[in-house]
């Protein structure tokens, strides 16, 4: 068979994943928690569906859910999303990635991301017939170089995909990158398309820059978000979307035939959960203390760890005592030492290899221990 | 915004949901049944929560889960499948229809489906570029016309999808359906999409002839199925999909940029209970006992029954009494007479109107009345 993307293998997550439980190694590879949510939400989930809450929910979400969204956008970055017409919950930040770029984008079309990238967005780009541009971020802050971006800019350019707190550098938006950003769309059709889902873990008292904090973004900006992340969660499938209603018309058009509805139990225990804010506000505190823990721990270790401003992952460099790829380094650290995380050419497209490796510290205490302890053993 | 897809609305599920809640009515019109599922699925939801399976699940699915649908479909219809390779748990069987056809469907290619049809399959192939052929099933008993199909067949059609029992009309393939379909794409490389979503539910006694009770058909299928539909939990979100590798591959690649996995604690839920075959194999005496009640308590009613030879919908026919478009008739039912179903022309691209509307009838027996009686008052 002819393939749509001949030159796409399976996610790295799934390779690692595999690699590591061979191996039985301590995984520190995919973005995902090893602990439980809170017991309420499971709660929730057991509540919802005694109370006979199995069946489709409406098709762009939980109206309560889709309320308390709009009400924690407004009261956290101050933008107004109408919570019927601009805030549709999917089956994930993943399907709502999907479901806008393929809502959005044409064929001939080019879109703008920045690599290093989560691994979905060039090829979700291709299989609309259109052109994924790439833009390296500069090392060692993985900052973008604006100036690039405006040379990048063609008519033909309908989307530049924005990632903050990003993933896999734990980099984060300054107010300025927003001006650039602004300045260089202003006047244009250009869609933003804003991957947030680590939008509460932003550590040492900053505060995330999203689009919804830059109204001229705002107005030509589709944000992602996820329950999984924020909640503990990431096997629950439930994301949400938030877009000006002329954009959101047309991504449900792709989510009522992709997905039609997200799980209903797990909608009906997020609008009960998230209806105290702490729950998702004590994200932040939470997840730097794992990076703190992280980084002391690793102080011993033959690694140099990049500074991380959000997210749950943490860059590690062995440029100055290895000249193995990141990719070897990694099949060492799992096959020798017990111990697994991802190259970070795995999130370019052309393979760079800056021998960088990401670990995550979503993970029990416990876990990162016996996985620094495993990382500080390597000669 | 130019649209991708212009002529597309709000899915007729969204719209007559919409206005019948808006007028209190009795609701038979969306596929979903209004009655819980056993218990024991949902206790099994909450110890596979409480046991911390909240996390990314495989991309491809839980083992075990695969494992037993590799298992049912080889005692039900005699076909091997890998469980590894070849079985890929969806997050929904809308979610699996999606990533088959964006997996093997490029621009330029022909897809031929039969009207009336699932709103999703038309707009689903537009967005890849390629074309919907549609091919209208003769009334009243719904059957393809083998000799249109041969002749609809050109060097671009990459795929016929087919739907078994059918939605919205309750028929079903008989085993020469299958016969002149396998000597029709005999030494083509056509792919056949089949949506087998209502495959535990056909009546009389009858069999289920899906692709995969056809080893030359099976070479070539995608086979759809869902857990929502066969264990009334259409909210839940989790389906699956049958393929051989090399198409699997394909299909895959879509799958994990689109969704990367289903459901976890779902999975879990699905993979004990299923493992007793009588939760699937009592289906369909279920669902015919419903049927049977629809059709006894709908003789006194003004409309013509079509007969239902599985899933849980019924046709029921007005043309011998009113020269209303079926919309008309649906909108009628609603506002005045508080009841809901779908009317027929939803099905067909073209708006073809054949005095039909569908009735689903999985609904508890308080409901079912409750419609009917309404019903039975139109005058
Ligand atoms: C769905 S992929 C896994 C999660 C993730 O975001 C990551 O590990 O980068
Ligand atoms: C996801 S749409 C609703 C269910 C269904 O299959 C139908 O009503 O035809």
């Amino acid at each position: 068979h002819r393939s749509k993307l001949p030159d796409v293998g399976t996610t790295i997550f799934t390779v690692i994943g595999q690699l590591s439980a061979q191996h039985n190694a301590i995984n520190l590879s995919q973005g995902a928690p090893n602990f439980s949510p809170d017991p309420k939400l499971i709660a929730g989930v057991t509540k919802a569906m005694l109370d006979n809450h199995n069946q489709y929910s409406a098709m762009t979400g939980l109206a309560p859910l889709k309320t308390l969204i709009a009400e924690k956008v407004e009261t956290l970055y101050g933008a107004h999303y109408d919570a019927n017409d601009e805030v549709l919950i999917t089956a994930s930040a993943s399907e709502g990635l999907y479901s806008a770029i393929s809502g959005l984008v044409h064929p001939g079309d080019e879109v703008i991301y920045f690599e290093p990238s989560f691994d979905s967005y060039a090829p979700i780009v291709r299989l609309q017939g259109a052109k994924p541009v790439a833009l390296k971020l500069a090392l060692p802050d993985f900052s973008v170089n604006w100036d690039e971006v405006r040379a990048a800019i063609t008519p033909r350019t309908r989307m530049i995909i924005i990632n903050t707190p990003h993933n896999p550098s734990g980099q984060i938006f300054s107010a300025h990158d927003l001006e650039m950003l602004a300045a260089l769309t202003r006047n244009t059709d250009i869609v933003i398309l804003s991957d947030e889902v680590y939008e509460h873990i932003v550590f040492d008292g900053k505060r995330h820059h999203g689009m919804a904090t830059h109204p001229q973004l705002a107005e030509r900006s589709v944000i992602i978000s996820s329950f999984g992340k924020t909640f503990h969660v990431t096997g629950w499938r439930v994301g949400y979307c938030l877009a000006p209603a002329a954009l959101m018309d047309e991504i449900c058009k792709v989510h009522q035939f992709l997905m039609f509805s997200a799980d209903t139990p797990m909608q009906y225990a997020f609008a009960d959960y998230m209806a105290d804010p702490q729950t998702y506000l004590s994200l932040a505190a939470f997840y730097q203390r794992k990076r703190d823990l992280m980084q002391s721990l690793l102080a011993e270790s033959p690694f140099k760890l990049l500074p991380s401003a959000g997210s749950f992952f943490l860059l590690a460099s062995f440029d100055h005592f290895s000249d193995e790829s990141d990719s070897e380094m990694v099949k060492r650290l799992i096959t020798e030492h017990g111990v697994a995380t991802i190259p970070l050419s795995a999130f370019y497209t052309d393979g760079t290899d800056n021998k960088l490796i990401r670990l995550s510290f979503a993970k029990d205490e416990a876990t990162l221990r016996a996985g620094a302890q495993a990382l500080c053993r390597l000669k």
